[in-house]
Protein backbone atom coordinates (compact mmCIF):
# COMPACT_ATOMS: atom_id res chain seq x y z
CA UNK A 1 0.00 0.00 0.00
CA UNK A 2 1.49 3.36 -0.89
CA UNK A 3 -0.10 6.42 0.72
CA UNK A 4 0.20 9.93 -0.79
CA UNK A 5 -0.64 12.78 1.74
CA UNK A 6 -1.48 16.20 -0.29
CA UNK A 7 -0.97 18.66 2.34
CA UNK A 8 0.10 22.22 3.91
CA UNK A 9 1.36 21.18 6.93
CA UNK A 10 4.13 18.08 6.48
CA UNK A 11 5.76 17.41 9.53
CA UNK A 12 2.70 15.55 11.14
CA UNK A 13 2.75 12.59 8.32
CA UNK A 14 6.78 11.92 8.89
CA UNK A 15 6.64 11.65 12.82
CA UNK A 16 3.61 9.34 12.40
CA UNK A 17 4.64 7.20 10.01
CA UNK A 18 8.03 6.62 11.96
CA UNK A 19 5.60 6.02 15.72
CA UNK A 20 4.30 2.36 17.16
CA UNK A 21 2.50 -0.02 14.68
CA UNK A 22 2.76 2.21 11.70
CA UNK A 23 6.39 2.72 12.35
CA UNK A 24 6.61 -1.14 12.12
CA UNK A 25 4.48 -1.51 8.65
CA UNK A 26 6.33 0.63 6.77
CA UNK A 27 9.81 -0.65 8.46
CA UNK A 28 8.46 -4.35 7.02
CA UNK A 29 7.69 -2.04 3.47
CA UNK A 30 4.33 -3.30 4.08
CA UNK A 31 3.40 0.83 3.93
CA UNK A 32 4.86 2.99 2.30
CA UNK A 33 3.86 6.87 1.66
CA UNK A 34 4.70 10.40 0.24
CA UNK A 35 3.94 13.62 1.57
CA UNK A 36 3.69 16.47 -1.19
CA UNK A 37 3.79 20.07 -0.09
CA UNK A 38 0.92 21.18 -1.74
CA UNK A 39 2.39 25.05 -0.86
CA UNK A 40 5.31 23.62 -3.85
CA UNK A 41 2.51 24.14 -6.62
CA UNK A 42 1.20 27.58 -5.90
CA UNK A 43 2.99 29.24 -8.52
CA UNK A 44 3.48 32.20 -7.04
CA UNK A 45 6.17 33.74 -5.63
CA UNK A 46 4.60 34.50 -2.59
CA UNK A 47 3.17 30.96 -1.84
CA UNK A 48 0.17 31.91 -1.57
CA UNK A 49 -2.57 28.72 -2.04
CA UNK A 50 -5.64 30.41 -0.49
CA UNK A 51 -8.01 33.06 -1.39
CA UNK A 52 -11.07 34.75 -0.26
CA UNK A 53 -14.35 32.98 -1.34
CA UNK A 54 -16.23 34.23 -4.07
CA UNK A 55 -20.09 35.29 -3.17
CA UNK A 56 -18.55 36.46 0.03
CA UNK A 57 -18.56 35.01 3.60
CA UNK A 58 -15.22 34.24 6.76
CA UNK A 59 -12.38 32.85 5.78
CA UNK A 60 -10.33 31.68 3.23
CA UNK A 61 -10.43 28.83 0.44
CA UNK A 62 -7.68 26.47 -0.84
CA UNK A 63 -7.44 27.57 -4.91
CA UNK A 64 -8.10 24.67 -7.31
CA UNK A 65 -4.46 25.02 -9.30
CA UNK A 66 -1.92 24.40 -6.79
CA UNK A 67 -4.11 20.71 -5.56
CA UNK A 68 -4.31 20.09 -9.27
CA UNK A 69 -0.73 20.51 -9.50
CA UNK A 70 0.12 18.90 -6.36
CA UNK A 71 -2.09 15.75 -7.62
CA UNK A 72 -0.28 15.91 -11.14
CA UNK A 73 2.84 15.57 -9.53
CA UNK A 74 1.78 12.18 -8.93
CA UNK A 75 2.40 10.36 -12.14
CA UNK A 76 -0.38 7.28 -11.67
CA UNK A 77 -2.83 9.70 -9.35
CA UNK A 78 -5.70 8.57 -11.79
CA UNK A 79 -4.89 4.33 -11.00
CA UNK A 80 -5.74 5.32 -6.78
CA UNK A 81 -9.07 6.63 -4.99
CA UNK A 82 -8.64 10.42 -4.39
CA UNK A 83 -9.96 11.06 -1.22
CA UNK A 84 -10.92 14.44 0.62
CA UNK A 85 -11.79 15.04 3.81
CA UNK A 86 -14.00 17.00 5.19
CA UNK A 87 -17.45 17.27 7.60
CA UNK A 88 -19.54 16.99 4.55
CA UNK A 89 -18.26 13.77 3.33
CA UNK A 90 -19.81 10.28 4.16
CA UNK A 91 -19.16 8.87 7.64
CA UNK A 92 -15.98 6.32 7.33
CA UNK A 93 -17.21 3.35 8.68
CA UNK A 94 -14.93 0.10 9.34
CA UNK A 95 -16.03 -1.17 6.13
CA UNK A 96 -14.77 1.33 4.24
CA UNK A 97 -11.22 0.91 5.46
CA UNK A 98 -11.33 -2.99 5.21
CA UNK A 99 -12.77 -2.13 1.06
CA UNK A 100 -9.62 0.09 0.60
CA UNK A 101 -6.99 -1.82 2.17
CA UNK A 102 -6.70 -4.09 -1.43
CA UNK A 103 -5.99 -0.75 -3.08
CA UNK A 104 -2.82 -0.62 -4.68
CA UNK A 105 -2.13 3.61 -3.20
CA UNK A 106 -4.71 5.70 -1.89
CA UNK A 107 -4.24 9.91 -2.11
CA UNK A 108 -5.78 11.91 0.48
CA UNK A 109 -6.30 15.90 -0.06
CA UNK A 110 -5.84 17.76 3.50
CA UNK A 111 -7.89 21.00 3.35
CA UNK A 112 -7.51 23.73 5.59
CA UNK A 113 -9.83 26.58 6.87
CA UNK A 114 -13.03 27.06 4.67
CA UNK A 115 -12.41 23.90 2.90
CA UNK A 116 -11.14 23.35 -0.89
CA UNK A 117 -12.59 24.81 -4.23
CA UNK A 118 -15.46 22.56 -5.39
CA UNK A 119 -13.53 22.52 -8.90
CA UNK A 120 -11.01 20.20 -7.49
CA UNK A 121 -13.89 17.55 -5.97
CA UNK A 122 -15.82 17.76 -9.19
CA UNK A 123 -12.87 16.78 -11.27
CA UNK A 124 -10.75 14.74 -9.62
CA UNK A 125 -12.13 13.91 -5.78
CA UNK A 126 -13.49 10.04 -6.02
CA UNK A 127 -14.70 10.18 -2.40
CA UNK A 128 -15.37 12.18 0.30
CA UNK A 129 -15.40 11.30 4.23
CA UNK A 130 -15.95 12.32 7.25
CA UNK A 131 -14.42 10.99 10.47
CA UNK A 132 -17.21 11.91 12.57
CA UNK A 133 -19.22 14.40 13.58
CA UNK A 134 -16.87 17.91 14.90
CA UNK A 135 -14.84 20.11 12.86
CA UNK A 136 -11.44 20.38 12.89
CA UNK A 137 -8.45 22.60 11.72
CA UNK A 138 -7.48 20.89 9.16
CA UNK A 139 -7.98 17.02 7.17
CA UNK A 140 -4.30 16.06 8.56
CA UNK A 141 -5.76 14.09 11.85
CA UNK A 142 -8.56 13.15 9.39
CA UNK A 143 -6.47 11.59 6.46
CA UNK A 144 -3.86 9.93 9.31
CA UNK A 145 -6.93 8.02 10.76
CA UNK A 146 -8.14 6.62 7.41
CA UNK A 147 -4.54 5.50 6.80
CA UNK A 148 -4.44 4.30 10.42
CA UNK A 149 -7.60 1.99 10.19
CA UNK A 150 -7.16 0.93 6.79
CA UNK A 151 -3.61 -0.52 7.75
CA UNK A 152 -4.76 -2.94 10.16
CA UNK A 153 -6.63 -4.63 7.05
CA UNK A 154 -3.39 -4.91 4.89
CA UNK A 155 -2.48 -8.77 4.56
CA UNK A 156 0.39 -8.74 7.82
CA UNK A 157 0.23 -5.59 9.37
CA UNK A 158 -1.18 -6.92 12.33
CA UNK A 159 0.55 -10.03 13.61
CA UNK A 160 -2.65 -12.10 14.72
CA UNK A 161 -5.62 -12.37 12.76
CA UNK A 162 -7.76 -13.10 16.11
CA UNK A 163 -7.15 -9.97 17.37
CA UNK A 164 -8.64 -8.00 14.42
CA UNK A 165 -11.78 -10.69 13.58
CA UNK A 166 -13.00 -10.16 17.29
CA UNK A 167 -13.46 -6.29 17.54
CA UNK A 168 -15.63 -3.81 17.66
CA UNK A 169 -18.27 -2.77 15.12
CA UNK A 170 -17.74 -6.24 12.47
CA UNK A 171 -20.32 -7.76 14.74
CA UNK A 172 -22.13 -4.37 15.49
CA UNK A 173 -21.16 -5.01 19.49
CA UNK A 174 -18.73 -2.66 21.68
CA UNK A 175 -15.87 -4.75 23.24
CA UNK A 176 -16.09 -6.34 26.55
CA UNK A 177 -14.11 -5.01 29.63
CA UNK A 178 -10.93 -6.71 29.69
CA UNK A 179 -8.80 -7.46 32.86
CA UNK A 180 -5.20 -8.20 33.39
CA UNK A 181 -2.41 -8.73 36.07
CA UNK A 182 -2.80 -7.79 39.05
CA UNK A 183 -5.64 -9.68 40.14
CA UNK A 184 -6.11 -7.27 43.03
CA UNK A 185 -6.16 -3.07 42.10
CA UNK A 186 -6.89 -0.72 44.30
CA UNK A 187 -9.63 -2.77 46.37
CA UNK A 188 -11.12 -3.93 42.78
CA UNK A 189 -10.32 -7.35 41.95
CA UNK A 190 -11.12 -9.41 38.65
CA UNK A 191 -14.42 -10.57 37.97
CA UNK A 192 -14.46 -14.64 39.40
CA UNK A 193 -15.62 -15.76 35.95
CA UNK A 194 -12.56 -14.60 34.03
CA UNK A 195 -10.23 -16.84 36.78
CA UNK A 196 -12.94 -19.79 36.32
CA UNK A 197 -11.32 -21.25 33.21
CA UNK A 198 -14.40 -22.10 31.90
CA UNK A 199 -14.16 -21.22 28.62
CA UNK A 200 -18.02 -21.33 28.06
CA UNK A 201 -18.35 -19.20 31.33
CA UNK A 202 -16.20 -16.64 30.19
CA UNK A 203 -17.95 -16.74 26.35
CA UNK A 204 -21.27 -15.96 28.24
CA UNK A 205 -20.25 -13.24 30.43
CA UNK A 206 -18.39 -11.36 27.47
CA UNK A 207 -21.21 -11.50 25.20
CA UNK A 208 -23.54 -10.56 27.96
CA UNK A 209 -21.31 -7.52 28.86
CA UNK A 210 -20.45 -6.36 25.13
CA UNK A 211 -24.56 -6.23 25.09
CA UNK A 212 -24.68 -4.43 27.95
CA UNK A 213 -22.46 -1.57 26.71
CA UNK A 214 -23.62 -1.34 23.48
CA UNK A 215 -27.51 -1.12 24.76
CA UNK A 216 -26.32 2.17 27.05
CA UNK A 217 -23.62 3.75 24.97
CA UNK A 218 -24.70 3.18 21.38
CA UNK A 219 -28.42 1.89 21.23
CA UNK A 220 -28.15 2.73 17.39
CA UNK A 221 -25.70 -0.33 17.06
CA UNK A 222 -27.63 -2.06 19.42
CA UNK A 223 -30.41 -2.17 17.33
CA UNK A 224 -28.84 -3.06 14.33
CA UNK A 225 -27.31 -5.99 16.16
CA UNK A 226 -30.78 -7.20 17.29
CA UNK A 227 -32.31 -7.06 13.67
CA UNK A 228 -29.45 -8.86 12.45
CA UNK A 229 -29.99 -12.00 14.98
CA UNK A 230 -33.40 -11.88 13.94
CA UNK A 231 -32.70 -12.43 10.33
CA UNK A 232 -29.69 -15.64 11.17
CA UNK B 1 -6.66 24.88 28.51
CA UNK B 2 -3.66 22.32 29.38
CA UNK B 3 -3.81 19.28 28.23
CA UNK B 4 -2.25 16.08 29.20
CA UNK B 5 -1.88 12.99 27.13
CA UNK B 6 -1.24 9.65 28.53
CA UNK B 7 0.74 7.54 26.06
CA UNK B 8 2.99 4.94 24.65
CA UNK B 9 4.19 6.64 22.02
CA UNK B 10 4.93 10.65 22.96
CA UNK B 11 6.71 12.17 19.95
CA UNK B 12 3.39 12.06 17.34
CA UNK B 13 2.05 14.91 20.41
CA UNK B 14 5.31 16.74 19.84
CA UNK B 15 5.29 17.45 16.15
CA UNK B 16 1.61 18.13 16.16
CA UNK B 17 1.77 21.02 18.75
CA UNK B 18 4.09 22.77 16.79
CA UNK B 19 1.67 23.03 13.56
CA UNK B 20 -0.77 24.72 11.98
CA UNK B 21 -3.25 26.42 13.95
CA UNK B 22 -2.33 23.89 17.06
CA UNK B 23 1.11 25.50 16.91
CA UNK B 24 0.09 29.40 16.78
CA UNK B 25 -2.27 28.19 19.61
CA UNK B 26 0.35 26.53 21.98
CA UNK B 27 2.68 30.28 21.39
CA UNK B 28 -0.07 32.42 21.64
CA UNK B 29 -0.39 30.65 25.25
CA UNK B 30 -3.65 29.44 24.63
CA UNK B 31 -3.03 26.20 24.69
CA UNK B 32 -0.70 24.30 26.89
CA UNK B 33 0.26 20.60 26.42
CA UNK B 34 2.10 17.69 28.52
CA UNK B 35 2.48 14.19 27.24
CA UNK B 36 3.43 11.83 29.97
CA UNK B 37 4.98 8.55 29.04
CA UNK B 38 3.05 5.89 30.87
CA UNK B 39 5.82 3.41 30.50
CA UNK B 40 8.09 5.61 33.02
CA UNK B 41 5.80 4.19 35.40
CA UNK B 42 6.28 0.58 34.94
CA UNK B 43 7.37 -0.46 38.12
CA UNK B 44 9.81 -3.17 36.63
CA UNK B 45 12.65 -2.90 35.31
CA UNK B 46 11.93 -4.72 31.93
CA UNK B 47 9.43 -1.35 31.21
CA UNK B 48 6.39 -3.99 30.56
CA UNK B 49 2.90 -2.26 30.83
CA UNK B 50 1.03 -4.67 28.89
CA UNK B 51 -0.20 -8.47 30.00
CA UNK B 52 -2.42 -11.42 28.23
CA UNK B 53 -6.37 -10.86 29.55
CA UNK B 54 -7.59 -12.72 32.48
CA UNK B 55 -10.26 -15.47 30.48
CA UNK B 56 -7.99 -16.11 27.72
CA UNK B 57 -8.13 -14.52 23.99
CA UNK B 58 -5.75 -12.99 21.49
CA UNK B 59 -3.54 -9.80 22.42
CA UNK B 60 -2.86 -7.97 25.13
CA UNK B 61 -4.21 -5.43 27.85
CA UNK B 62 -2.59 -2.64 29.42
CA UNK B 63 -1.89 -2.67 32.98
CA UNK B 64 -3.46 -0.52 35.20
CA UNK B 65 -0.66 0.26 37.94
CA UNK B 66 1.22 1.95 35.39
CA UNK B 67 -1.68 4.32 34.06
CA UNK B 68 -2.38 4.88 37.35
CA UNK B 69 0.73 5.84 38.28
CA UNK B 70 0.89 8.34 35.54
CA UNK B 71 -2.66 9.91 36.06
CA UNK B 72 -1.16 10.57 39.47
CA UNK B 73 1.83 12.13 38.19
CA UNK B 74 -0.58 14.99 37.56
CA UNK B 75 -0.93 16.48 41.01
CA UNK B 76 -4.35 17.72 40.42
CA UNK B 77 -5.91 15.31 37.76
CA UNK B 78 -8.94 14.97 40.18
CA UNK B 79 -10.11 18.71 39.13
CA UNK B 80 -10.41 17.94 35.51
CA UNK B 81 -12.11 15.51 32.95
CA UNK B 82 -10.21 11.82 32.36
CA UNK B 83 -10.93 11.65 29.49
CA UNK B 84 -10.56 7.41 27.79
CA UNK B 85 -10.21 7.64 23.89
CA UNK B 86 -12.38 3.94 22.84
CA UNK B 87 -14.21 2.49 20.07
CA UNK B 88 -16.62 1.43 22.83
CA UNK B 89 -17.30 5.00 24.21
CA UNK B 90 -19.67 7.56 23.48
CA UNK B 91 -19.71 8.86 19.96
CA UNK B 92 -17.93 12.14 20.66
CA UNK B 93 -19.98 15.14 18.78
CA UNK B 94 -19.09 18.77 18.25
CA UNK B 95 -21.29 20.00 21.07
CA UNK B 96 -18.92 17.73 23.57
CA UNK B 97 -16.23 19.98 21.67
CA UNK B 98 -17.86 23.10 22.95
CA UNK B 99 -18.68 22.12 26.14
CA UNK B 100 -15.42 20.42 26.84
CA UNK B 101 -13.72 23.61 25.71
CA UNK B 102 -14.69 25.21 29.11
CA UNK B 103 -12.53 22.71 31.38
CA UNK B 104 -9.25 24.52 32.28
CA UNK B 105 -7.53 21.11 31.93
CA UNK B 106 -8.05 17.90 30.24
CA UNK B 107 -6.09 14.35 30.70
CA UNK B 108 -6.36 11.79 28.32
CA UNK B 109 -5.75 8.06 28.34
CA UNK B 110 -4.42 6.39 25.22
CA UNK B 111 -4.78 2.73 25.22
CA UNK B 112 -3.15 0.51 22.75
CA UNK B 113 -3.27 -3.34 22.02
CA UNK B 114 -6.24 -4.90 23.38
CA UNK B 115 -7.41 -1.36 25.78
CA UNK B 116 -6.53 -0.81 29.38
CA UNK B 117 -7.81 -3.03 32.17
CA UNK B 118 -11.50 -2.20 33.00
CA UNK B 119 -10.77 -1.07 36.88
CA UNK B 120 -8.89 2.11 35.26
CA UNK B 121 -11.88 3.34 33.62
CA UNK B 122 -14.19 2.58 36.73
CA UNK B 123 -11.69 4.34 39.16
CA UNK B 124 -10.49 7.20 37.22
CA UNK B 125 -12.05 7.39 34.00
CA UNK B 126 -15.07 10.27 33.79
CA UNK B 127 -15.92 10.14 30.46
CA UNK B 128 -15.36 7.18 27.89
CA UNK B 129 -15.27 8.61 23.43
CA UNK B 130 -15.20 7.37 20.23
CA UNK B 131 -14.31 9.22 17.42
CA UNK B 132 -16.05 7.26 14.84
CA UNK B 133 -17.21 3.38 14.20
CA UNK B 134 -13.73 2.58 13.11
CA UNK B 135 -10.71 0.83 15.09
CA UNK B 136 -7.78 2.47 15.03
CA UNK B 137 -3.63 1.26 16.21
CA UNK B 138 -3.94 3.49 19.57
CA UNK B 139 -5.67 6.25 21.16
CA UNK B 140 -2.90 8.75 19.89
CA UNK B 141 -5.15 9.93 17.02
CA UNK B 142 -8.42 10.01 18.59
CA UNK B 143 -6.64 12.45 21.70
CA UNK B 144 -5.00 14.88 19.13
CA UNK B 145 -8.95 14.81 16.75
CA UNK B 146 -10.32 15.65 20.48
CA UNK B 147 -8.42 17.88 21.53
CA UNK B 148 -8.41 19.64 18.16
CA UNK B 149 -12.04 19.66 17.39
CA UNK B 150 -12.02 21.08 21.26
CA UNK B 151 -8.97 24.27 20.94
CA UNK B 152 -11.10 25.36 18.28
CA UNK B 153 -14.36 26.59 20.85
CA UNK B 154 -11.46 28.40 23.16
CA UNK B 155 -12.12 31.93 23.10
CA UNK B 156 -9.08 33.69 21.13
CA UNK B 157 -8.02 30.45 19.49
CA UNK B 158 -10.02 31.42 16.02
CA UNK B 159 -9.56 34.92 14.92
CA UNK B 160 -12.75 35.08 12.68
CA UNK B 161 -15.74 34.13 14.84
CA UNK B 162 -18.30 33.82 11.88
CA UNK B 163 -15.72 31.22 10.78
CA UNK B 164 -16.76 29.33 14.10
CA UNK B 165 -20.96 30.41 13.92
CA UNK B 166 -21.78 29.27 10.24
CA UNK B 167 -19.99 25.67 10.95
CA UNK B 168 -21.28 22.19 9.80
CA UNK B 169 -23.21 20.29 12.45
CA UNK B 170 -24.25 23.30 14.47
CA UNK B 171 -27.19 23.80 12.57
CA UNK B 172 -27.48 20.01 11.28
CA UNK B 173 -26.47 21.11 7.68
CA UNK B 174 -23.59 20.42 6.27
CA UNK B 175 -21.53 23.01 4.55
CA UNK B 176 -22.34 24.44 1.05
CA UNK B 177 -19.25 24.32 -1.88
CA UNK B 178 -16.89 27.24 -1.47
CA UNK B 179 -15.11 28.72 -4.98
CA UNK B 180 -12.10 31.07 -5.08
CA UNK B 181 -10.00 32.29 -8.01
CA UNK B 182 -9.71 31.96 -10.73
CA UNK B 183 -12.97 31.92 -12.20
CA UNK B 184 -12.61 29.81 -14.46
CA UNK B 185 -10.39 26.58 -13.97
CA UNK B 186 -10.22 23.36 -16.14
CA UNK B 187 -13.09 24.10 -17.63
CA UNK B 188 -15.26 24.95 -15.11
CA UNK B 189 -16.38 28.14 -14.08
CA UNK B 190 -17.60 29.82 -10.99
CA UNK B 191 -21.58 29.35 -10.75
CA UNK B 192 -22.88 32.58 -12.33
CA UNK B 193 -24.77 33.71 -8.33
CA UNK B 194 -21.77 33.83 -6.51
CA UNK B 195 -20.46 36.19 -8.83
CA UNK B 196 -23.78 38.37 -9.09
CA UNK B 197 -23.00 40.74 -5.46
CA UNK B 198 -26.63 39.92 -4.67
CA UNK B 199 -26.44 38.56 -1.01
CA UNK B 200 -29.62 37.65 -0.74
CA UNK B 201 -29.54 35.43 -3.76
CA UNK B 202 -26.36 34.03 -2.57
CA UNK B 203 -27.70 33.24 0.41
CA UNK B 204 -30.63 30.97 -1.10
CA UNK B 205 -28.34 29.08 -3.13
CA UNK B 206 -25.97 28.27 -0.38
CA UNK B 207 -28.97 27.28 2.01
CA UNK B 208 -30.08 24.90 -1.10
CA UNK B 209 -26.80 23.43 -1.80
CA UNK B 210 -26.60 22.61 1.72
CA UNK B 211 -29.77 20.91 1.99
CA UNK B 212 -29.09 18.75 -1.13
CA UNK B 213 -25.62 17.83 0.40
CA UNK B 214 -27.07 16.44 3.61
CA UNK B 215 -30.03 14.98 1.95
CA UNK B 216 -27.55 12.66 -0.28
CA UNK B 217 -24.28 11.95 2.56
CA UNK B 218 -26.22 12.75 5.91
CA UNK B 219 -29.71 11.37 5.92
CA UNK B 220 -29.85 11.49 9.37
CA UNK B 221 -28.82 14.77 9.32
CA UNK B 222 -31.33 16.18 7.18
CA UNK B 223 -33.22 14.34 9.29
CA UNK B 224 -32.64 16.43 12.53
CA UNK B 225 -32.99 19.39 10.45
CA UNK B 226 -36.31 19.29 8.80
CA UNK B 227 -37.88 18.62 12.57
CA UNK B 228 -35.66 21.48 14.17
CA UNK B 229 -37.69 23.92 11.26
CA UNK B 230 -41.02 22.17 12.54
CA UNK B 231 -40.29 23.36 15.78
CA UNK B 232 -39.46 26.62 15.03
Amino acid sequence: MRYYFLTLFPEIFHTYFQTGMIGRGVKAGIIEYEVINIRDFSGNKHNKVDDSPYGGGAGMVMAAPPIAAALKSISNFSDYPVIYLTPGGKPFEQKDGISLSQQKGIVFICGHYEGIDQRVIEHYVTREYSVGDYVLTGGELPALTLADAIARHIPGFLGNCDSLCEESFESNLLEYPQYTKPREFEGLEVPEVLLSGHHEAVGKWRQAKSEEKTQINRPDLYEKYKNSLQNE
